[in-house]
């Protein structure tokens, strides 16, 4: 296939280097987008009447013929093109002949580039964001069907405090809440039409680059030619917020994963999300949550890998920039793949009510109670935490339950125990009984789900 | 020193794990926020009846005279505290007695540390804003300073054409402006109160987080307890704004150190910012400009760090989460002083116009103009290129300018060239001619300084 | 403090740039290695005749009485020193005179930080060897100490079979054991001495390099002057074989955390390794074992950034590279605390038996057995598996034990069946059976641990 | 297609499951070696009696036909396969019948897979070593070609020095070989046979592991079943090795990127691999040295992602492992590819002779033979260095080349000075003078020359 560049060249790129440098077999997954783009941008140059009006309309017609194979999936992607652009350039020069040629007008394939994958970020942004929300719903609508279970919490994985597991749920909302806030910043700094910035310095030909991103959507042009060609940072920033996103992901498998060995049993996965053993027939196995975070180290990789890719490269454009797309495919893919198979989960998950109602029976959940009820008759946190400490040991080293100490036995820890402070060592009381802002508190939690509900349109 | 959890515990931790887990040698820095933090805390607890009145009076007063020393630099950080709330809390008792153990009511150490670290980033991030507008403004100063001077620009580090020197400074401060942007989203979702969190679960006791909050400064309160003490989200944002900014700078100065070789030898930079050899007496070398490219690395990495650090973290809080502190304090240490440094760099930074002049003679820079000079006359882009590809090829074949082409010989590549075609050979009118939006035109450029300076307040 | 260069110079370079590129405050480290490294070339240029016998003298004992200040701890690290060089140079020259002013001939500082940094990198190598051999030690004395203890392994973290405690030792055993190869492989290929490389291209003095490697103990001299002032490969590959000790700790520490849980509940790890919670009385956290493994993120960033900071530096020496030993430093102090504490650990875990017994009834870590007696009658694995895995839902379904199945209903899934194949389902069977090198069986760990005890010298 | 796992399953996974965990796109790769794996294995359970002997026969036979398909290129792959084990096995029942099902006996996809990819990096690294010989020759007759070149040196990308561009040479030729020093040790690291340790206990059946090991050429078996399931070191490691070629890799590229600038201009890239600008027709530009250079961050982060990936699991298997096979493929097949176009690269390069003949003219290049002609005479290097120093920077100031100094001019700055020490301003000169082992003297770096010729055979 004829390169878009080899008219003073003495040889052509090896096979080697052929291999090595075309980017036709990923960037053909921007095709849509070169179509779009180049749509608006023949549309333009007939309009200024950079090019012949009829030449405009012919390219923009063929250009239509060929989107509407790659929409069907008949369009033919030549290994043999150096790149997407090649490869749609060369098919529309068979479609419409000599008047393909003045196509590549003002712009280079630079800028091009720039706006293929700023407009596959924008679509893709769009997407991610509308998969978080269904996920937001389907977490709440599973924290809504389980309101009044109650679960351990643990800190550094030894049992803490009990919580509404709800309350455990509106926690994976909050982080998803901040995943979309920051995939909405990267879709508002992405939104700038670099089309038109040419190789680097701008045309002298009477472009109009307002109306181009008029025509595809954007809500700014770029202000500076030599920043349009060399920068990634939408690209880089969005990385940044998958990545992120895939930290919370891992944090949420873990979650699950943890939950469902045998040993903590809180919860059944549907089958439909695990896998067996080839040689255990008893086993039933979180894979996909095991693979869920196996990928935040694809996640967390793909962004630094553009960031390494970007380092010191001066400017304008670099040829190392073309290998940024591989890394922001796959994020994309995996984070939507993700999204909707955590849906999923959230869908089908069952929790263990009998195994949690025996397990959240345990009193040093309810240390923190205890001490919160002297600290309530006046004592100092300090003297109480002492004073809860010593009982818990005590009760520890003699087995005995504390709730099976007698009056006498309590005021022996601190003259302000009544007999009263034995009921709080249950788990529903221990919920109830909270009143901070954000706390644990069953009521508390119904109206943050209620609140949720509203914003999300669940 | 007495740690604040240890009643129930039968020996103490050993040396070694003190050495390893102790974080008083880096969480020190936050210790005016702890104190703050403290300050609205204890004042919410007296003004809810909490903890006695004159408690909380006595307990403030305190925090205010340990606040002082820590501004004075003369308050003692004592290695053998567990951390930074350990060694105050300590402190606090020997200024005020009894009462300082009613300080750690309602709260724990994973809010507190919550708390401390985003008061810090509040206030660093705003201190960053501050200097990168700063170092805008300097970006702007030499752009204008040098707003006559033209310069080759590169892609693939080949001379490809002429820009104003201006233009490209603008694209860094286009870089710049996004790195503003990011900073201050992450300020914004940084901006949420988690105190009160206590543990996990909130508090049966009667506290006021709105209050706490309002005293503080902060616009809104963290929603979810449980969210709260496990997320570092905002650490992790801050963190990758930082990298994105490291990934700038080492493009500037990736610039800077090409330009200042002898072979390309278009700056000076200032003696205040270079070194010297041990061993080769006539050595001027860009040390500055070499280590921020060397800390793009550190910026890189430290955002991994974290990320790494959370990765598969269970919720709620992990005593891992303590590691994420060093990572975010050089970041922001690095990144302070590069602000400055480059500042520094063109406040001084001098142009070696006489050796540009020169440079910028070079006919190759002019081709696109050629090829848009035909097509401007109705040749295609394609004819065009290949036209001006063969002539360039047979000049620099036979060693010939082409500005030293007759008509004639012109004529043989086009019929469409005239005499006049010449005149575009150099590069005033290479800028001159661009027209579009964001191009490198004087005019535009100058447009753009005026419309940055408004922006910035310069 | 007079810098080594600035011969030529107009100008000091600014406070803000002393401040960003000056190193002593962490290359202070080496100055034990600098010493050393300056007085066998100042040895080697007396005898060589380069400079006066005398005055090499002299350089060696100022250096002697230098060295011995830095043993004692009494040495005046000068935080206006550029570097380490410069503060011992200074020092040198207060001590004897103008003959210190030879020191530096035929060297240039590119070699000689190359030369400290793989004298320091030398020497920890051998102690982390040793400390991981400690390691090794204790973890062997642990599985000797619990041979008879049995424990449920997992794959998926879902309980699979059982093995013995021992077995799951001697896995770390050999972790650390392919460790010890690969910092032994580094050793080896960093044991070339640099110094005498000058500059870059070597000097037309006539020193003697050998000399001086023999002198410091080093088996080679590097060939080529330009790449011994440009390698940091022994550092990077230093930094990769610790990053890899990371991803195991780590996984040790995810092991033991897991296991201390109180739903696994197998170990009881020493309070010395603990915290408690500043708010919840009951708790005793992991603590240390939570650092171990958030250290992980650490020290696979402190490779990370080395192999940042030298990609795409053009040959030879760029002042990037200085950034390089901070992150040595750092991996090399936590593998150091973390070999130490992790032996701790193992000199001090209790294991659970009692609650390990319980937990190894579980019948169904022994279908693998059950299958493996079809198989020994002829029975195809996929059919054993498949009627193993019949019978286990069927049972499961049915809330009946497996060994409670009549010989009847036995039969009903295979005629292969005899009611001996029930014997199979306990613990001690279970491993007893297994037969193949490597496997579980008592017997042959044991002969393992032998092997091993004979091969570290325990 | 039937999974190897589901006899106990009520339901299957979702298709999105399927999508989201299959493996088989990618560890199709590794069906050749899963075959012969297969083959060793079913030997042994025929000559060991676990299986029929004829059984044994008829599956080593269909596996035999596989291969050969595989080999050919005419093997199926089903993207309904779960993984490639599947695939092989559900193909070898449709060729053999229920023997099929023998096969996986005594065994499990835990230490099949673990096997397989050993085998893989094996055979790779062994690849990897040839390609890199090859790219050593190549360097080494480049290097010969052009032994007379003197060239520039830089240190800061400040010249520095001339040198000779074989010594330049040579010290990638050094830094390639510590390259295969680290592959090698990853390949003896890897030559343990995992095969037999099932899912991680071993089994109890009476294989024979070492018959396996020999069959396939292992030197050694694993020690451990768990470990050997769990251990990922050797890809880890492999994907280090890579990565520091890559380092190296980058640092090339980065060399010839800047000498094939118009202002460096030393050297003549092939057109073959090289590309041109789609809007700048005069442009040839270095593409092929820029991708090598961006793929360092390839090279980094599949390292990186492994290293990720692994953190923090629990022993034993955990799925999140089958991801550590993309970034290994995708490692092994860029470095292989890097290789052979730096060996083109080398193979085809031209040195621009008549500009480095006028570049290397500089005098600043002998400031240090002229330091060291006066510490010849017995002036300190710190004496020598302030000389010498002020001599430039006076000639600088004054225009003035050092070379027209008059005696009397240069009896100024030292006594020590003759007339013969301008004869040191020449670049021939200058190398000629140097003496230490592995400076640039061209008589010692024709003996390295010859003796790396030796050493490989080249």
């Amino acid at each position: 296939m004829k390169k878009l560049w080899g008219s003073r060249f003495e040889k052509s790129t090896s096979k080697l280097a052929d291999q090595f440098s075309f980017s036709i077999s990923y960037d053909k997954r921007l095709a849509k987008y070169d179509v779009l783009g180049s749509m608006a941008h023949a549309a333009m140059l007939g309009k200024r009447g950079i090019i012949d009006k009829k030449d405009a309309a012919k390219i923009v017609s063929g250009l239509k013929t060929i989107g509407a194979k790659i929409e069907k999936g008949t369009f033919r992607f030549d290994a043999k093109a150096e790149d997407i652009h090649t490869n749609i350039q060369t098919e529309l020069k068979k479609l419409i002949g000599p008047a393909a040629d003045k196509l590549h007008t003002a712009r280079s394939r630079n800028d091009q580039i720039a706006l293929d994958v700023k407009m596959y970020c924008l679509a893709e942004l769009t997407e991610i964001l509308d998969l978080t929300v269904g996920l937001q719903k389907s977490v709440l609508k599973f924290a809504e069907k389980n309101v009044d279970v109650i679960i351990p919490a643990y800190t550094h994985l030894q049992a803490a405090q009990v919580v509404v597991l709800a309350h455990h749920m509106l926690a994976y909302v909050e982080m998803l809440e901040r995943d979309k806030g920051r995939l909405m910043d990267s879709f508002m700094r992405t939104d700038a039409m670099p089309l038109g910035s040419c190789a680097l310095s701008g045309t002298s030909l009477p472009t109009d680059r307002n109306f181009v991103a008029k025509q595809l959507g954007f809500l700014q042009v770029t202000r500076n030619s030599i920043d349009s060609v060399s920068d990634r940072d939408f690209l880089v920033e969005t990385l940044s917020a998958l990545a992120m996103m895939g930290m919370h992901f891992s944090r949420m498998a873990e979650d699950f994963i943890i939950w469902s060995t045998s040993e903590f049993n809180f919860i059944n996965i549907d089958w439909s999300l695990c896998t067996g053993s080839s040689i255990m027939p008893h086993k039933k196995n979180p894979d996909i949550l095991e693979l869920v975070r196996g990928e935040t180290g694809t996640l967390y990789n793909n962004l630094n890998r553009v960031l390494v890719l970007v380092k010191g490269l001066p400017l304008t454009y670099n040829r190392d920039l073309q290998l940024d797309k591989p890394p922001l495919f796959e994020s994309v893919d995996k984070v939507k793949l993700i999204l909707q198979l955590l849906t999923n989960l959230f869908e089908t998950l069952k929790v263990k009510r009998d195994i949690l109602t025996k397990r959240i029976q345990d009193e040093s959940f309810f240390t923190v109670d205890l001490m919160e009820y002297l600290i309530k008759k006046g004592v100092s946190y300090r003297d109480a935490h002492d004073t809860i400490g010593k009982m818990v040991k005590d009760c520890l080293d003699k087995g005995q339950k504390i709730s099976g100490l007698s009056k006498q036995e309590l005021k022996k820890y601190s003259e302000k125990f009544e007999m009263d402070a034995l009921k709080l060592l249950n788990a529903e009381t221990s919920v109830r009984i909270k009143k901070s802002f954000g706390s644990t508190s069953p009521e508390l939690v119904k109206e943050q789900i209620k609140g949720w509900k509203k914003a999300l349109g669940a």
